[in-house]
């Protein structure tokens, strides 16, 4: 048995928490290659819907993830890891979460910043990356 | 400006976390008419990819979601609800969070429960229902 990978076209969504402060990190997507080397590298590892490849989160920045722990909802369609984070911070942008802007209307009209800045992403990624 | 519903068919996901405690209650998946319901009324609404249709949270169960704050992610295709759970459990099989089963191998040989299981199904929603 496998989680269930056919309802969204091969995907599962992953949902990833700080193990220690249970903090919402990200969310990514995960093929089947992508879980299996997740399982056997404990290195969270995701498909990437834009470029069309698996990739390490990490891989680029260095600010990999540890899984500690992973948990499997009761429909077997998505899947929650529990990782050390390195580096602090899991966002591209620089904020320790993705989650990083709270919403107050259905508009997004005024999105307020409530996360914790870790990294400048110019230096981290060099200016080419946004 | 909306969230991005455009990568998932229409779709974005959307956590529920317990606004107090952190822990991860359960993923699913809003349309814009959910999202914008949720937004209006402050409690969770989701989309049935299995039914086709919107739900609320607890409309059968009594166990709505009262929703406190509202993240949103970096690529403004993922949200976060921060909740209140009434009822203290969210999974329809009686734990208080779907994600009750740590995962050890690839193949889900071995689940384990580790999740606390708060009501009975049988008694909460009658025979018919698994």
């Amino acid at each position: 048995m496998k989680p269930d990978f056919s309802k969204l076209d091969g995907l599962i969504p992953a949902i990833v928490q700080d193990f220690k402060t249970n903090e919402i990190l990200m969310l990514g997507f995960m093929n089947e290659e992508a879980w299996d080397k997740t399982l056997d590298t404990k290195k969270a590892t995701f498909y990437s819907r834009t470029r069309n490849k698996i990739w390490m989160k990490g891989e680029e920045s260095g600010n990999i993830q540890e899984v500690k722990d992973i948990l499997i909802d009761c429909d077997n369609d998505t899947v929650l890891l529990k990782v050390n984070q390195i580096g602090g911070a899991a966002c591209h942008t620089g904020y320790r979460s993705c989650f990083y802007r709270a919403v107050s209307d259905k508009d997004l009209a005024e999105l307020k910043v409530v996360g914790e800045k870790i990294f400048n992403p110019e230096e981290k990624y060099g200016s080419g990356k946004k």
